[in-house]
C-alpha cells in the first residue's frame, strides 16, 4: 500500500441547474480514491452506516481500492444535501447529518500505517491528528480542510498543519486561514504554519501550487457543460496524490505533472453527477486530456524586443 | 503607423489600501499606448482639456507615441475617481465627469486611417462606429467594452461587434453580454456576434483567448504587492495589440505570445499607481517576465498510465 486516504463517505442529494440526484455516492474519500485509483492502489479509511448501498463498496473494489479500512457500523450513513446556483460557483448546503460519521474514530490497518503517502481528507482536525499518530510510515502527508474547521477548531487545525507536508485548500479558505487577501502572501503565510507545499484550488480558475519560492499554475479545463461540481476538489487531490505515489516522486517537475493529473481528474468529475464520470473513464482518456492541458498553456518564447 | 488606439484620456483620483493618488494620468488610451509603445509605434486618438498637464503629453512623446490624433480643447479633462477595497477585486466608482470627453468626436489623421491594426478602447459604441468608418486600412480591429454600454446601448454595440475581429472583455461582462454563465458558452456566443477572436480578461485569474475551437490560458503573474489595478486591462490590450502589430502576425502561435505580452504589461502596470511603472520599464525587464510566465505553466508531459 503506497497511498492511504482518510475522509468522509456519504450519500448526497445534489441539485444543479442541470438536474437532481438523491442519495448519490459522495464524500471526500469516495471521490479521492476513485480518482487516485487510475494511478495507484489506495487504502481507504472511512465509515458507512447500514443503509449504505452495497454497490458503493463494490464500485471501490472494482477500481482495485483497498477497503479493509472502510468500517460499516449500525446507523445511518453521513448525509449531505446541497443546491448549486446558475453559475455553479455558489452552493447552498441544505442538510448535513453526520450519522455514523459523528462517532468516527479512524483505525488504520497495520499495512496502511506504513504507507509512504497519506491524504487527510476534510474531517475534524482531531481525527486528522489521530490518524497522524497511527501513520508511522508516512513520509509525504497532504491534507485538506475547510472554513468550518478554520473557524471552529483553529488550534487543533494548526497542530495538524505543523505536521503535514502539503496543504490543499480552496482560495477563499486560504484567505480566511491567513487573513491575507493576496494569494501570494497567503501561500507564504501558510508556509510559515508548516506545509512546504501549498496547493490552492480555484474552481473554474484552475489551481496553483507553491513551494520554496516557485509557482506553477494550471487552468481549469474549458468545459462547455459542467453538470455537478461536487467532489471536484477531492478528485483533484486524488489525481494529484495518485500521480505522486505512482511515481514515488515529489520533485518540482513531478509536482507540476501531478497538478495536471489532478486537474484532469477534476475536469472529468464535473461532467456528470456524483462519481458517475469516474466510473466510465479509461487511462487513454486521462492521458489525452492531460495532453490537451499542455496545449492550453503552451506557447513559443516571445520574439526579442530589441 | 501600424497601430492606432482610440480611447479615453483622463485624470484619475484613485484610492487603494496602499495609498491614494489625485489627478493621476489615466484613461484607456494612455495605459494602452504606453504599454504598446514597447512593441511598436502607436497613433493616439483622444481628447484632453486645457487643464491636462503638459507632462502627460510629453510622457507619450518620450515613449515615441504619435500624438497627432490627440486633440486639446477648451474645458476640463475627463475625470474618474474610484476606490478599491481590501481584496482589490471590487472597486467603487466615486465620480465620473466627462468634461471635454462628452463632446468627443474622434478624427483620425490621414495616415492613421490606413493603419493595419486598430484598437477601439472602451468608449461609446457610436464613437467606435464612427472610427470604424474612418479606418479604411484597418485589417485587424480589436475592441473593448463595458457593462455600461452592454446595458445602455446594446444595438449600437452589436453593430460594432459585427465589424471587428477581436473582442477584449472582462469575464463578468462576457457573461452579461451573452447571458451565459459558462465561459466557454459565452465565448461561443460572442463568436456568433462577429468577432472570431475572443479575449477574456479575468483579473487576478489571468486571461484566456478563444478562436475557432482553440483555447489558450495565461495566468496572472503572482505578485505579492498589487498597488493599483487601474488600467491593467488596458495595458493588457496594449501589450497584446503591440505584439501583434510589431510582428504583423495574427497566427494562433503569435496570438498566444501576444497574450503573454499583454499579461506581462498588465502585471507590471499594477505594481505602481497610475502609469508610473510603465514609465520606468525597460525591454529587458519585459523579456525577463515573459520568460517567467513560461515557467509558471511549463511542465513535462505526464508519464504513461499503462
Amino acid at each position: 500500500m503506497d497511498l492511504v486516504v482518510v475522509g468522509s463517505v456519504g450519500l448526497d442529494d445534489v441539485e444543479t441547474p442541470f438536474g437532481k440526484r438523491e442519495r448519490a455516492l459522495g464524500g471526500s474519500a469516495n471521490f479521492f480514491s476513485l480518482a487516485a485509483s487510475f494511478f495507484t492502489r489506495v487504502g481507504f479509511v472511512g465509515v458507512i452506516g447500514t443503509d449504505y448501498p452495497a454497490e458503493g463498496v463494490e464500485l471501490l473494489k472494482s477500481r482495485n481500492v483497498d477497503v479493509r479500512g472502510l468500517e460499516q457500523v449500525e446507523g445511518p450513513t453521513f448525509r449531505w444535501a446541497g443546491k448549486y446556483g446558475y453559475d455553479l460557483n455558489q452552493r447552498e448546503t441544505l442538510l448535513t447529518e453526520l450519522g455514523v460519521f459523528g462517532d468516527f474514530s479512524p483505525t488504520l490497518p497495520e499495512d496502511y500505517a506504513t504507507a509512504k503517502y497519506l491524504f487527510l481528507g476534510n474531517i475534524h482536525p482531531a481525527l486528522q491528528l489521530d490518524v497522524l499518530d497511527q501513520a508511522k510510515g508516512a513520509e509525504f502527508i497532504a491534507m485538506d480542510t475547510m472554513n468550518f474547521w478554520i473557524e471552529g477548531t483553529p488550534d487543533a487545525l494548526k497542530q495538524v498543519l505543523g505536521r503535514v507536508h502539503a496543504l490543499l485548500i480552496n482560495d477563499s479558505e486560504a484567505r480566511e486561514l491567513t487573513g491575507e487577501s493576496n494569494i501570494v502572501k497567503a501561500a507564504l503565510a501558510i508556509e510559515q504554519m508548516g506545509p512546504h507545499l501549498i496547493v490552492i484550488k480555484r474552481g473554474e480558475y484552475g489551481a496553483l501550487i507553491y513551494q520554496k519560492g516557485q509557482f506553477f499554475f494550471a487552468p481549469a479545463f474549458p468545459l462547455e457543460d459542467v453538470v455537478d461540481p461536487t467532489g471536484a476538489g477531492d478528485c483533484f487531490a486524488g489525481g494529484f496524490m495518485g500521480y505522486i505515489a505512482r511515481h514515488d516522486d515529489t520533485s518540482w517537475d513531478a509536482l507540476c505533472q501531478a497538478t495536471i493529473a489532478g486537474s484532469t481528474m477534476a475536469s472529468y468529475s464535473v461532467e456528470k453527477f456524483s462519481v458517475d464520470r469516474l466510473v466510465d473513464l479509461d487511462p487513454a482518456a486521462i492521458a489525452q486530456r492531460a495532453e490537451r492541458f499542455r496545449q492550453l498553456t503552451d506557447f513559443s518564447p516571445l520574439r526579442p524586443l530589441d
